[in-house]
């Protein structure tokens, strides 16, 4: 199977570097850009023809508002950039927006930061992943004939992949990305020259149509302000995953934080050209967008009709510019779409991250705090896959309307953030800094707050404008995410405060003497392996005790061990009802009773198995017994393993596996202090089982 | 919940025995006789149905054969109870078919039998719930109206009852059947009355109707015989459940052998009358059925269509002697429902049951043989009942179709059974006995050898007749059951030839040191406990281990372990990239090699919880590690559990579960040389926990 993922891994970059060695090399500034800039790179795609869409519910004459939207748009992306490269400063060691409002604002602005950005992963592959789709389809119409099935395929896919641990690699992310970079800024470069320079009539395959409005005189006044706010809502959605970069500096190459910061600076100015340019193109190319293209285009003076398939802004400029169907049209398509699938990979690697610092914190279940703990990171990859893919189903894929969830998180998350980083800068300047510090602070200070009460702004804005077409959804969720962590929370603390122990304090009644029982249901290899282990660690009194189920074999099982000559004294517990569990738990629980400050050690020998059917077949009474007898104080459990010869197929299993590398490795960077991988490898392989490697 | 399956019980039968007590009593005959024979008495509710849907293929006139196969069920009845009453005089212990066959035969044979024992299982659902559904539509319409909802319903809720363990109880048994004989006893009785000594015209409801036929002329010769044996064939279906007593003979009282005998003498004479009675009264009253009643039954010259719902011909003759609608109609449709729903309850006893003798020669997982092993018996009675439910689901609660199906796998084990005891007789005769005994034994040979040879000829009749019709679903459910659990078979003959260890030979390396490790994450009380419980058995060498994956962590646990002086040696393992599991397993794998012939023995603080969920938030790490440290050979892993105050609720519900009984105890009898349970409970209740009883 992992043939079929490298595959098209080699053909695109020649053979990978060991995925182990990966993870320790740092990103230079040009490899970061791509694995961190995907998402806000790839929204480009859809965001400038969310804000036509808006437009046009006032009718076409409405599209000459979408310059100052533009405008709008990008000097919310100047103050988020700029706000964020105080961020990377600030905290060098990659606090995302949670850790800046958890240390600054406290627990409950943390939880709701992360309870915004788990929602946001979700509508990030379920957006991205769709508008994907919409972008194949303008290609291969199959795809847009079968959109829903489309991206829920295309979301399995990528589900498969990483549950297999394929690692979001730099080079891998960087050849689409810069393709479709390129691409875009061919298209509105090449646009440009013909129609400002050679004044050729570019038309978008919809320049011809009309659109049908419910207010064909326009609006005027609050509708119309209301109006130009909504698409200003829709129009942010080309901010999404801006603060990825925040989270990654750890993986940034020396000086880390500039590095970082450059890097937003650099892709801020990619993502604001890129979304100049296409709005200027529709303008341009004479794009037609309406929200419900059936009714509302019409063609020819007739409604569009079910069949008409809308395609996105960015490929109808293409066709205009390029031409239908011409290799630049289909190049670009494709780069597109895979930028945008590329976009919903890494919501793949950040849920699991940020999921691990939220463990961390005992807002999840601590195991997801360890690295490449497969089990734990699957969980939160289908969970991720599956919430994304209801959405996807609910909302038809249709980027249109799961946009309108999308924004709130996103939001949400920028205002607490730089809310968050406004303290960071009081308290610091609180604690006396040299004047020329001070004077540093001050002024990202500004910075913060102007961003903090402009996303503030644009949040109000996205829930009055949207709250009734879908954003209510993500709060919902938000809230529910928000109730479990706390509920998490709060059991782990009541159980630690439960466990806590005084320094001085003692174990109440220190136990004195340990009774060991080995249980035994026949003479086999199996048996004499916990026989033997038992004698080994000396105890006070040691028995082998059997469960008589059977009386024929009880009898045989007494003469086997006389004639063997076990050292061990043998008793017999009656079960007339052939039952294994209650009469150990009550012969236990009266060995407890008749000397209370006893241990009681019981030594169940267990087979080990290659195959989950092999063990229905076994230790089924074992494990049953095993679960009872830990609710009963005083008593330790033991498994002696037998090794079947079929546990060498799981053995394989699990070293097969134990490469695996966590999702989100990358955007983390490499652990500090770890020693490389590769020398690790060597030497745990010096004389260990001589498995062959690499 | 309990609540829920009491309560009729005690309105029915009054306060009950506890239910372990209930467990002691021997059956007298007047309880054995419904316990055992619902399922055969129940069948005269459809069985006496088909033989004239059967007919009606050939058109109405075809109906003046049925005595003659009336008569041919008769004699096969008489046949099959003579033939087991030899196995039960032979096998007091209670050798069912497949003992008797496993014993005589071979294991081949044991385990053909077996299979389409359970087949038949499967088959005993799907049939009499269908049918007892069709019988309560007769008195309320809307159940036909939604057949397949309503049986699919009824499944799920016996299949509650029995997973509660509502255990059969024979007294709650004797009532319905017992209501339900006398209803057709007073049918007949007073149909025979009207019709012969009053000479009134008795008239069913469809006695009006006409069939169509596709052969309006009747048929002659090989084809007219085939559908004679058709019909036969379907008749057979009262024959479904006489071997039921030969499983049961230890629940009787003493004489065993000889009440077993008479009850199934009891059990023949009432069905064979009933089902007499019931044919003679249908054609008395004009009854007509048909297999496809919406377009064969004519009204008025048209067909019935969808709509008509055809009643099974027992309340059709209800309908006819008593009047439709009146108390005694409705009491006898309400009295046939409830001995069907019975019928099938006995499959869900007699499946674990037999599941159990199957898992004692190990063609089943091994803890289906202890009794009472809730898990075991739940998924048993699971299976049993989604299988029932697709096959209810697949042929829409229809019992004609379902019918089709149903004999081949009685006449499978009755064949081979009766063949069984042929050799069994040939045996003993062998063995030089008296003379008198040696003409007993003779007797008793030729009547099974009649038996066999007459079921055998009934079994290629079924064959012949309804393989296509369905047969061939049983065939490959019997080859499917049969191919398991042949590989279950050798998967345990396999692990135990690998177990296997001469009664001289001793282990091959003697272990000669224990080398003991104490799993820390922090000083808390199971940290001490584990501690305290490990120092306690001594070991040559005891260290506590500590997995580093948070450097402050793992300074502050240094910090507090040398604060409190505690006398083991605290040892750092480095986990740079985070992972709990690796670390530990190199450590013990080189502790190993080190040291081949130690054995290195973990200790592993483990949380005890109550919820399901909370299981989730702890113990992952550990269970992984546990999980992949047996595949390490020289290696025990002991858990020491610390019981936290949630896990107070596990252990009530554990103990709410610790008297539940497993179905199939009744009909098994009492278990030789048990205490009384009563006693035991009072006995262990002793100074135990002290919490309260019955």
């Amino acid at each position: 199977m992992p043939k079929l993922t490298d595959l098209p891994k080699r053909i695109l970059i020649g053979r990978a570097l060991r995925s182990d060695r990966l993870g320790q090399t740092l990103l230079p500034k040009r490899i970061a850009l791509p694995v961190f800039a995907s998402d806000p790179l790839s929204s480009v795609a859809y965001a400038p023809g969310e804000v036509l869409i808006m437009l046009s519910l006032a009718g076409v004459t409405a599209y000459h508002f979408s310059p100052w939207i533009t405008l709008a748009v990008v000097v919310l992306m100047f103050t988020v950039v700029a706000s964020y490269r105080q961020n990377v400063r600030a905290y060098p060691s990659g606090g995302g927006d949670y850790e800046v409002a958890n240390t600054n604002l406290g627990r409950r602005s943390g939880l709701t930061v992360a309870s915004a950005l788990l929602v946001d992963y979700v509508l990030t592959v379920a957006v991205s992943i769709s508008s994907g789709v919409e972008n194949l389809g303008s290609a291969i119409p199959f795809i847009v004939e079968h959109k829903t099935a489309s991206a829920v395929a295309i979301i399995a896919l990528l589900t498969v992949m990483n549950l297999r641990g394929v690692k979001e690699s730099g080079k891998l992310f960087a050849i689409p990305t810069y393709c479709f970079v390129f691409g875009v800024f061919c298209l509105i470069a090449w646009g440009a020259v013909r129609h400002w320079m050679f004044g050729d009539d570019l038309r978008a395959p919809s320049a011809g149509y009309e659109i049908q409005t419910e207010h064909p005189g326009g609006l005027t006044g609050i509708a119309l302000a209301f109006l130009l706010l909504r698409a200003f809502s829709s129009g942010c959605a080309a901010l999404t995953g801006v603060e990825a970069i925040s989270n990654g500096v750890p993986a940034f190459r020396k000086p880390k934080s500039r590095n970082a910061a450059n890097t937003l600076a650099m892709m801020g100015a990619i993502s604001v050209t890129m979304f100049c340019g296409i709005i200027g193109l529709a303008l341009a190319t004479d794009v037609k967008m309406a929200e419900n293209p059936a009714t509302e285009i019409l063609i020819d003076g007739a409604p569009a009709g079910e069949d008409y398939a809308q395609d996105p802004v960015i490929t109808q400029v293409a066709a205009g510019v390029f031409g239908d169907g011409s290799f630049a049209f289909v190049f670009l398509a494709a780069a597109t779409a895979l930028v945008l699938f590329l976009a919903a990979n890494t919501a793949y690697n950040g849920f699991p991250l940020l999921g691990s610092i939220l463990a961390q914190d005992r807002y999840l279940p601590r195991q997801l705090h360890t690295r490449g703990d497969r089990l734990a990171f699957s969980n939160g990859i289908v969970l991720l896959a599956g919430a994304a893919a209801i959405l996807v189903a609910v909302y038809d894929a249709d980027s249109t309307k799961l946009i309108q969830l999308y924004i709130v998180g996103v939001f949400v998350s920028f205002t607490v953030s730089q809310t968050g980083m406004v303290r960071h800068w009081n308290r610091l300047l609180s604690e006396n800094p040299s004047r020329a510090a001070a004077r540093r602070m001050k002024r990202s200070r500004a910075i913060n707050a102007f961003g903090a009460f402009f996303t503030g702004l644009v949040l109000v804005v996205v829930l009055l404008t949207k709250f009734t077409h879908g954003a209510w959804v993500s709060l919902v969720g938000m809230a529910l995410f928000y109730a479990v962590m706390t509920a998490i929370r709060r059991h782990y603390d009541n159980v630690s405060e439960e466990l806590v122990v005084e320094e001085t304090e003692e174990e109440p009644v220190r136990p004195s003497r340990v009774h060991s029982i080995v249980l035994v249901s026949k003479i086999h290899k199996p048996t004499l392996r916990a026989l033997s282990y038992a004698r080994l660690v000396r105890s006070d009194t040691l028995e082998a005790v059997t469960i008589s189920v059977d009386e024929e074999e009880t009898r045989e099982l007494r003469a086997a061990w006389d004639r063997r000559g076990i050292d061990v004294p043998l008793k017999i517990l009656e079960s007339p009802y052939r039952e294994v569990t209650r009469p150990v738990i009550d012969y236990v629980k009266r060995l407890r009773r008749e000397s209370p400050r006893d241990v009681v050690a019981v030594y169940i020998p267990e087979y080990v198995v290659g195959h989950w059917y092999e063990q229905l077949l076994h230790n089924q009474s074992a494990l049953r017994l095993k679960g009872r007898l830990l609710f009963t104080p005083g008593v330790m459990v033991t498994s002696v393993p037998w090794q079947l010869e079929s546990s060498e197929i799981a053995k394989r299993r699990a070293r097969k596996y134990a490469d695996w590398n966590a999702p989100g490795a990358v955007r983390r960077g490499p652990v500090p202090g770890a020693p490389p991988r590769g020398n690790r490898n060597g030497h745990r392989n010096g004389g260990d089982d001589g498995r062959p490697r690499g």
